[in-house]
Protein backbone atom coordinates (compact mmCIF):
# COMPACT_ATOMS: atom_id res chain seq x y z
CA UNK A 1 0.00 0.00 0.00
CA UNK A 2 2.77 2.47 0.91
CA UNK A 3 3.64 4.68 -1.84
CA UNK A 4 0.60 3.95 -4.20
CA UNK A 5 -2.85 2.90 -4.02
CA UNK A 6 -4.65 6.25 -2.60
CA UNK A 7 -8.34 6.16 -3.23
CA UNK A 8 -8.96 9.84 -3.41
CA UNK A 9 -7.99 10.96 -7.24
CA UNK A 10 -5.10 13.05 -6.83
CA UNK A 11 -3.01 15.49 -9.20
CA UNK A 12 0.11 14.14 -9.85
CA UNK A 13 3.28 15.68 -8.53
CA UNK A 14 6.74 15.95 -10.04
CA UNK A 15 9.64 14.71 -7.21
CA UNK A 16 12.35 16.55 -8.26
CA UNK A 17 15.95 14.43 -6.90
CA UNK A 18 19.20 16.05 -7.12
CA UNK A 19 22.55 15.11 -5.23
CA UNK A 20 26.30 16.02 -5.89
CA UNK A 21 27.50 12.10 -8.00
CA UNK A 22 28.55 9.92 -5.60
CA UNK A 23 25.64 10.13 -3.24
CA UNK A 24 23.26 7.74 -4.15
CA UNK A 25 20.84 9.43 -5.88
CA UNK A 26 20.32 7.43 -9.05
CA UNK A 27 20.01 4.09 -6.38
CA UNK A 28 17.49 5.76 -4.71
CA UNK A 29 15.49 7.08 -7.93
CA UNK A 30 15.77 3.13 -9.40
CA UNK A 31 13.87 1.62 -6.26
CA UNK A 32 11.48 4.55 -6.15
CA UNK A 33 10.46 3.65 -9.74
CA UNK A 34 10.68 -0.18 -9.52
CA UNK A 35 8.17 -0.30 -6.34
CA UNK A 36 6.05 2.52 -6.97
CA UNK A 37 3.90 2.04 -9.99
CA UNK A 38 2.44 5.81 -9.23
CA UNK A 39 5.11 7.30 -10.75
CA UNK A 40 7.60 7.28 -13.70
CA UNK A 41 10.94 8.95 -14.64
CA UNK A 42 11.29 11.72 -17.16
CA UNK A 43 12.81 11.42 -20.34
CA UNK A 44 14.35 13.96 -21.88
CA UNK A 45 14.55 15.01 -25.49
CA UNK A 46 18.30 15.68 -26.67
CA UNK A 47 20.31 15.94 -29.82
CA UNK A 48 23.08 14.09 -28.76
CA UNK A 49 23.69 10.93 -30.39
CA UNK A 50 22.33 7.53 -29.35
CA UNK A 51 25.00 5.62 -27.51
CA UNK A 52 24.77 1.49 -27.89
CA UNK A 53 21.96 0.42 -25.54
CA UNK A 54 20.10 3.34 -25.61
CA UNK A 55 16.51 3.41 -26.33
CA UNK A 56 14.48 6.25 -28.19
CA UNK A 57 11.49 6.91 -26.13
CA UNK A 58 12.61 5.01 -22.79
CA UNK A 59 16.41 7.11 -22.01
CA UNK A 60 15.61 9.69 -24.08
CA UNK A 61 14.08 11.25 -27.13
CA UNK A 62 16.54 11.67 -29.45
CA UNK A 63 16.02 14.48 -31.68
CA UNK A 64 17.72 16.79 -34.92
CA UNK A 65 19.03 20.27 -33.79
CA UNK A 66 15.99 21.48 -35.88
CA UNK A 67 13.74 19.49 -34.16
CA UNK A 68 14.76 20.84 -30.78
CA UNK A 69 14.95 24.56 -31.68
CA UNK A 70 11.43 24.31 -33.20
CA UNK A 71 10.46 22.47 -30.19
CA UNK A 72 11.80 24.75 -27.69
CA UNK A 73 10.65 28.08 -29.76
CA UNK A 74 6.97 26.75 -29.51
CA UNK A 75 7.61 26.37 -25.93
CA UNK A 76 7.44 22.75 -25.49
CA UNK A 77 10.01 22.36 -23.33
CA UNK A 78 9.30 22.95 -19.52
CA UNK A 79 13.18 23.14 -19.17
CA UNK A 80 16.18 23.10 -21.16
CA UNK A 81 19.62 23.31 -21.07
CA UNK A 82 22.86 23.48 -23.28
CA UNK A 83 25.89 21.00 -21.91
CA UNK A 84 28.98 20.65 -23.71
CA UNK A 85 27.14 21.71 -27.09
CA UNK A 86 24.16 19.14 -26.47
CA UNK A 87 20.70 20.14 -25.98
CA UNK A 88 18.68 18.71 -23.30
CA UNK A 89 15.03 19.52 -22.64
CA UNK A 90 11.73 18.53 -20.75
CA UNK A 91 8.97 18.17 -22.82
CA UNK A 92 5.96 19.78 -21.07
CA UNK A 93 2.91 17.75 -22.55
CA UNK A 94 4.28 14.47 -21.26
CA UNK A 95 4.54 15.56 -18.13
CA UNK A 96 1.26 17.58 -17.93
CA UNK A 97 -0.51 14.28 -19.17
CA UNK A 98 0.87 12.29 -16.17
CA UNK A 99 0.09 14.87 -13.70
CA UNK A 100 -3.58 15.25 -14.96
CA UNK A 101 -3.61 11.26 -15.00
CA UNK A 102 -2.70 11.63 -11.44
CA UNK A 103 0.44 9.38 -11.77
CA UNK A 104 4.13 11.42 -10.55
CA UNK A 105 7.11 12.39 -12.53
CA UNK A 106 10.39 11.82 -10.88
CA UNK A 107 13.32 13.61 -12.16
CA UNK A 108 16.94 12.70 -11.69
CA UNK A 109 18.50 16.57 -12.51
CA UNK A 110 20.58 19.58 -11.15
CA UNK A 111 20.11 22.60 -9.14
CA UNK A 112 19.73 24.61 -12.57
CA UNK A 113 17.29 21.97 -13.66
CA UNK A 114 15.49 21.75 -10.07
CA UNK A 115 15.57 25.39 -10.40
CA UNK A 116 14.07 26.11 -13.99
CA UNK A 117 11.30 23.53 -13.00
CA UNK A 118 10.37 25.22 -9.88
CA UNK A 119 9.94 28.39 -11.62
CA UNK A 120 7.16 26.93 -14.47
CA UNK A 121 5.69 24.78 -12.19
CA UNK A 122 6.19 25.64 -8.32
CA UNK A 123 2.92 23.87 -6.97
CA UNK A 124 3.61 21.11 -8.69
CA UNK A 125 7.08 20.87 -7.81
CA UNK A 126 8.29 18.74 -4.93
CA UNK A 127 12.59 19.24 -4.17
CA UNK A 128 14.68 16.96 -2.68
CA UNK A 129 18.53 16.99 -1.94
CA UNK A 130 20.20 13.76 -0.66
CA UNK A 131 23.55 14.36 1.13
CA UNK A 132 26.54 11.77 0.95
CA UNK A 133 27.25 10.89 4.40
CA UNK A 134 30.78 12.21 4.64
CA UNK A 135 33.36 13.91 2.60
CA UNK A 136 35.78 10.91 2.86
CA UNK A 137 32.86 8.56 1.78
CA UNK A 138 31.81 11.31 -0.88
CA UNK A 139 35.46 11.15 -2.12
CA UNK A 140 35.85 7.14 -1.85
CA UNK A 141 33.24 6.77 -4.01
CA UNK A 142 33.95 9.53 -6.49
CA UNK A 143 37.79 8.14 -6.61
CA UNK A 144 35.90 5.35 -8.56
CA UNK A 145 39.11 3.35 -9.70
CA UNK A 146 42.45 3.33 -7.71
CA UNK A 147 44.39 4.87 -10.58
CA UNK A 148 42.65 7.55 -11.15
CA UNK A 149 44.95 10.24 -11.53
CA UNK A 150 44.42 13.09 -8.56
CA UNK A 151 43.63 16.05 -10.86
CA UNK A 152 40.97 14.03 -11.97
CA UNK A 153 39.81 13.23 -8.37
CA UNK A 154 39.68 16.62 -7.55
CA UNK A 155 37.32 17.73 -10.15
CA UNK A 156 35.25 16.05 -9.45
CA UNK A 157 35.21 16.82 -5.77
CA UNK A 158 34.75 20.60 -7.34
CA UNK A 159 31.78 19.79 -9.23
CA UNK A 160 30.31 18.04 -6.09
CA UNK A 161 30.95 20.81 -4.00
CA UNK A 162 29.07 23.12 -6.53
CA UNK A 163 26.28 20.86 -6.75
CA UNK A 164 26.21 20.76 -2.73
CA UNK A 165 26.76 24.37 -2.34
CA UNK A 166 22.31 24.78 -3.66
CA UNK A 167 21.31 22.21 -0.69
CA UNK A 168 19.19 25.35 1.06
CA UNK A 169 16.95 25.91 -2.11
CA UNK A 170 15.01 22.15 -1.57
CA UNK A 171 12.38 21.26 0.38
CA UNK A 172 13.49 18.21 1.58
CA UNK A 173 17.15 17.35 2.52
CA UNK A 174 18.21 13.43 3.02
CA UNK A 175 21.82 12.64 4.51
CA UNK A 176 22.76 9.25 2.90
CA UNK A 177 23.51 7.38 5.84
CA UNK A 178 22.24 3.46 4.66
CA UNK A 179 20.67 3.36 1.37
CA UNK A 180 17.60 1.32 2.44
CA UNK A 181 16.52 4.16 5.12
CA UNK A 182 17.25 6.17 2.81
CA UNK A 183 14.97 5.00 0.70
CA UNK A 184 11.89 4.56 3.27
CA UNK A 185 12.69 8.06 3.94
CA UNK A 186 12.32 8.92 0.22
CA UNK A 187 8.92 6.84 -0.19
CA UNK A 188 7.69 8.94 2.95
CA UNK A 189 8.25 12.14 1.60
CA UNK A 190 6.54 11.12 -1.19
CA UNK A 191 3.58 9.23 0.37
CA UNK A 192 3.32 12.51 2.28
CA UNK A 193 3.12 14.73 -0.38
CA UNK A 194 0.74 12.72 -1.98
CA UNK A 195 -1.75 13.64 1.16
CA UNK A 196 -1.45 16.97 0.47
CA UNK A 197 -4.92 18.39 0.53
CA UNK A 198 -4.03 20.58 -2.56
CA UNK A 199 -2.88 17.22 -4.24
CA UNK A 200 -6.14 15.50 -3.33
CA UNK A 201 -8.18 16.86 -6.19
CA UNK A 202 -11.14 14.70 -5.50
CA UNK A 203 -11.78 16.03 -1.94
CA UNK A 204 -14.48 18.35 -2.62
CA UNK A 205 -16.42 16.14 -4.02
CA UNK A 206 -16.11 13.30 -1.00
CA UNK A 207 -16.80 16.06 1.36
CA UNK A 208 -20.05 17.42 0.03
CA UNK A 209 -21.13 13.90 -0.46
CA UNK A 210 -20.67 13.79 3.01
CA UNK A 211 -22.33 16.83 4.58
CA UNK A 212 -25.78 16.52 5.11
CA UNK A 213 -27.72 19.49 3.36
CA UNK B 1 13.09 3.03 12.48
CA UNK B 2 10.01 4.63 10.18
CA UNK B 3 9.32 7.55 12.75
CA UNK B 4 11.94 8.29 14.44
CA UNK B 5 15.61 8.07 15.13
CA UNK B 6 16.79 10.90 12.26
CA UNK B 7 20.43 11.32 12.72
CA UNK B 8 20.29 15.19 11.68
CA UNK B 9 19.60 17.57 14.81
CA UNK B 10 16.01 18.96 14.35
CA UNK B 11 13.45 21.27 15.52
CA UNK B 12 10.41 19.70 16.81
CA UNK B 13 7.10 20.39 15.19
CA UNK B 14 3.44 20.86 16.46
CA UNK B 15 1.64 18.04 14.88
CA UNK B 16 -2.32 18.76 14.73
CA UNK B 17 -4.84 16.33 14.25
CA UNK B 18 -8.41 17.29 13.73
CA UNK B 19 -11.62 15.48 12.33
CA UNK B 20 -15.47 14.86 13.46
CA UNK B 21 -15.96 12.89 16.28
CA UNK B 22 -16.33 9.47 14.84
CA UNK B 23 -13.67 9.38 12.20
CA UNK B 24 -11.17 7.30 14.34
CA UNK B 25 -8.54 10.62 14.94
CA UNK B 26 -8.16 9.49 18.77
CA UNK B 27 -7.12 6.04 17.81
CA UNK B 28 -4.58 7.25 15.34
CA UNK B 29 -3.27 9.61 17.46
CA UNK B 30 -3.07 6.91 20.90
CA UNK B 31 -1.44 4.54 17.95
CA UNK B 32 1.31 7.13 17.08
CA UNK B 33 1.93 7.85 20.85
CA UNK B 34 2.37 4.87 21.27
CA UNK B 35 4.72 3.67 18.31
CA UNK B 36 6.85 6.77 18.32
CA UNK B 37 8.93 7.97 20.63
CA UNK B 38 9.75 11.56 19.03
CA UNK B 39 6.29 12.63 19.89
CA UNK B 40 4.23 13.54 22.96
CA UNK B 41 0.83 14.47 23.60
CA UNK B 42 -0.01 18.42 24.09
CA UNK B 43 -1.39 18.17 27.79
CA UNK B 44 -3.62 21.46 27.98
CA UNK B 45 -4.24 23.49 31.32
CA UNK B 46 -8.10 23.45 32.35
CA UNK B 47 -10.32 25.17 34.94
CA UNK B 48 -12.85 21.85 34.45
CA UNK B 49 -12.99 19.88 37.69
CA UNK B 50 -10.89 16.36 37.98
CA UNK B 51 -12.70 13.21 37.01
CA UNK B 52 -12.25 10.10 38.22
CA UNK B 53 -9.08 8.59 36.78
CA UNK B 54 -7.90 11.49 35.46
CA UNK B 55 -4.14 12.46 36.06
CA UNK B 56 -2.82 15.58 37.18
CA UNK B 57 0.03 16.31 34.51
CA UNK B 58 -1.58 13.30 32.37
CA UNK B 59 -4.31 14.14 31.56
CA UNK B 60 -5.02 17.80 32.27
CA UNK B 61 -2.91 20.17 34.37
CA UNK B 62 -5.86 21.19 36.97
CA UNK B 63 -5.96 24.77 37.91
CA UNK B 64 -8.00 27.59 39.58
CA UNK B 65 -9.34 30.43 37.39
CA UNK B 66 -7.24 32.72 38.98
CA UNK B 67 -4.49 30.70 37.95
CA UNK B 68 -5.67 30.47 34.52
CA UNK B 69 -6.33 34.26 34.41
CA UNK B 70 -3.04 34.85 35.57
CA UNK B 71 -1.60 32.46 33.03
CA UNK B 72 -3.58 34.04 29.93
CA UNK B 73 -2.92 37.51 30.73
CA UNK B 74 0.58 36.50 31.18
CA UNK B 75 0.68 35.20 27.54
CA UNK B 76 1.28 32.25 28.48
CA UNK B 77 -0.87 30.00 26.51
CA UNK B 78 -0.68 29.51 22.45
CA UNK B 79 -4.00 29.47 22.36
CA UNK B 80 -7.26 29.36 24.98
CA UNK B 81 -10.80 28.78 24.95
CA UNK B 82 -13.75 28.55 27.10
CA UNK B 83 -15.99 25.51 26.52
CA UNK B 84 -19.51 25.55 28.41
CA UNK B 85 -17.87 27.95 30.85
CA UNK B 86 -14.73 26.16 31.81
CA UNK B 87 -11.34 27.15 30.26
CA UNK B 88 -8.81 25.06 28.02
CA UNK B 89 -5.43 26.40 27.08
CA UNK B 90 -2.18 25.18 25.61
CA UNK B 91 0.83 26.15 27.71
CA UNK B 92 3.30 27.80 25.09
CA UNK B 93 6.59 27.04 26.98
CA UNK B 94 6.21 23.31 27.38
CA UNK B 95 5.67 23.29 23.65
CA UNK B 96 8.04 25.50 23.04
CA UNK B 97 10.69 23.75 25.24
CA UNK B 98 9.62 20.39 23.25
CA UNK B 99 10.38 22.04 19.41
CA UNK B 100 13.82 22.95 20.82
CA UNK B 101 14.51 19.41 22.35
CA UNK B 102 13.80 18.28 18.72
CA UNK B 103 10.35 16.28 19.74
CA UNK B 104 7.20 16.72 18.28
CA UNK B 105 4.30 17.98 20.27
CA UNK B 106 0.83 16.17 19.07
CA UNK B 107 -2.60 17.84 18.98
CA UNK B 108 -5.71 16.69 19.13
CA UNK B 109 -7.96 19.51 18.67
CA UNK B 110 -10.75 21.17 16.77
CA UNK B 111 -10.48 23.38 14.19
CA UNK B 112 -10.21 26.57 16.07
CA UNK B 113 -7.64 25.64 18.03
CA UNK B 114 -5.98 24.44 14.99
CA UNK B 115 -6.49 27.93 13.55
CA UNK B 116 -5.03 29.82 16.19
CA UNK B 117 -1.43 27.72 16.90
CA UNK B 118 -1.62 27.69 13.09
CA UNK B 119 -1.48 31.91 13.72
CA UNK B 120 0.64 31.98 16.97
CA UNK B 121 3.50 29.22 15.34
CA UNK B 122 2.68 28.75 11.68
CA UNK B 123 6.41 27.78 10.42
CA UNK B 124 6.54 24.65 13.13
CA UNK B 125 2.75 23.57 12.32
CA UNK B 126 1.35 20.60 10.42
CA UNK B 127 -2.36 20.49 10.20
CA UNK B 128 -3.95 16.82 9.40
CA UNK B 129 -7.47 16.40 8.73
CA UNK B 130 -9.11 12.99 9.29
CA UNK B 131 -11.95 12.43 7.61
CA UNK B 132 -14.52 9.59 8.08
CA UNK B 133 -15.13 7.04 5.28
CA UNK B 134 -18.93 7.69 4.39
CA UNK B 135 -21.44 9.55 5.98
CA UNK B 136 -23.24 6.57 6.31
CA UNK B 137 -20.51 4.79 8.76
CA UNK B 138 -19.88 7.89 10.39
CA UNK B 139 -23.32 7.94 11.75
CA UNK B 140 -23.32 4.53 12.56
CA UNK B 141 -20.85 5.47 14.70
CA UNK B 142 -22.47 8.76 16.54
CA UNK B 143 -25.51 6.06 17.15
CA UNK B 144 -23.74 4.62 19.82
CA UNK B 145 -26.12 3.16 21.34
CA UNK B 146 -29.39 1.68 19.94
CA UNK B 147 -31.41 3.48 22.02
CA UNK B 148 -29.65 7.18 21.54
CA UNK B 149 -32.62 9.91 21.06
CA UNK B 150 -32.91 10.10 17.47
CA UNK B 151 -32.41 14.18 18.19
CA UNK B 152 -29.06 13.13 19.79
CA UNK B 153 -27.72 11.72 16.93
CA UNK B 154 -28.84 14.62 14.94
CA UNK B 155 -26.96 16.95 16.95
CA UNK B 156 -23.99 15.02 17.03
CA UNK B 157 -24.45 15.02 13.29
CA UNK B 158 -24.78 18.58 12.89
CA UNK B 159 -21.37 19.40 15.24
CA UNK B 160 -19.48 16.82 12.37
CA UNK B 161 -20.51 18.57 9.78
CA UNK B 162 -19.93 21.84 11.09
CA UNK B 163 -16.79 20.35 11.92
CA UNK B 164 -15.60 19.05 8.67
CA UNK B 165 -16.87 22.00 6.64
CA UNK B 166 -13.51 22.94 7.98
CA UNK B 167 -11.14 20.41 6.21
CA UNK B 168 -9.73 22.96 3.22
CA UNK B 169 -7.87 24.73 6.12
CA UNK B 170 -5.67 21.64 6.18
CA UNK B 171 -2.24 20.75 5.13
CA UNK B 172 -3.31 17.22 4.64
CA UNK B 173 -6.40 15.22 4.47
CA UNK B 174 -7.01 11.39 5.19
CA UNK B 175 -10.10 9.74 4.65
CA UNK B 176 -9.78 6.89 7.26
CA UNK B 177 -11.15 3.88 5.02
CA UNK B 178 -8.79 1.40 6.97
CA UNK B 179 -7.19 1.83 10.01
CA UNK B 180 -4.14 0.21 9.67
CA UNK B 181 -3.68 2.15 5.98
CA UNK B 182 -4.49 5.47 7.78
CA UNK B 183 -2.03 4.70 10.65
CA UNK B 184 0.55 4.16 8.31
CA UNK B 185 -0.33 7.78 6.14
CA UNK B 186 -0.26 9.30 9.14
CA UNK B 187 3.18 8.15 10.06
CA UNK B 188 4.30 8.91 6.14
CA UNK B 189 3.50 12.57 6.45
CA UNK B 190 4.99 12.64 10.05
CA UNK B 191 8.39 11.36 8.79
CA UNK B 192 7.89 14.42 5.57
CA UNK B 193 7.32 16.89 7.50
CA UNK B 194 10.62 15.74 9.83
CA UNK B 195 12.94 16.05 6.79
CA UNK B 196 11.78 19.12 5.86
CA UNK B 197 14.94 21.16 5.15
CA UNK B 198 13.83 24.22 7.55
CA UNK B 199 13.25 21.45 10.76
CA UNK B 200 16.42 19.80 10.26
CA UNK B 201 18.58 22.80 12.22
CA UNK B 202 21.64 20.43 11.88
CA UNK B 203 22.18 20.43 8.20
CA UNK B 204 23.70 23.71 7.62
CA UNK B 205 26.81 22.35 10.08
CA UNK B 206 26.99 19.08 8.38
CA UNK B 207 27.18 20.97 4.67
CA UNK B 208 29.72 23.27 5.90
CA UNK B 209 31.68 20.35 6.98
CA UNK B 210 31.57 18.57 3.82
CA UNK B 211 32.35 20.82 1.13
CA UNK B 212 35.98 21.39 1.03
CA UNK B 213 37.45 24.88 0.99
Amino acid sequence: MLGGDLKVARRGLMFILSSPSGAGKTTLADRILQNDSEITLSVSATTRRRRPGEAHGKDYYFVSEEEFARMRDGGEFLEWANVFGNHYGTPRSLVEDTLRSGKDVLFDIDWQGAQQLDEVAGEDVVKVFVLPPSRIELERRLRARAQDPEEVVRTRMEKADSEMSHWAEYDYVIVNYDIDESEALLRAILLGERLKRKRQIGLAKIVRDMIGD
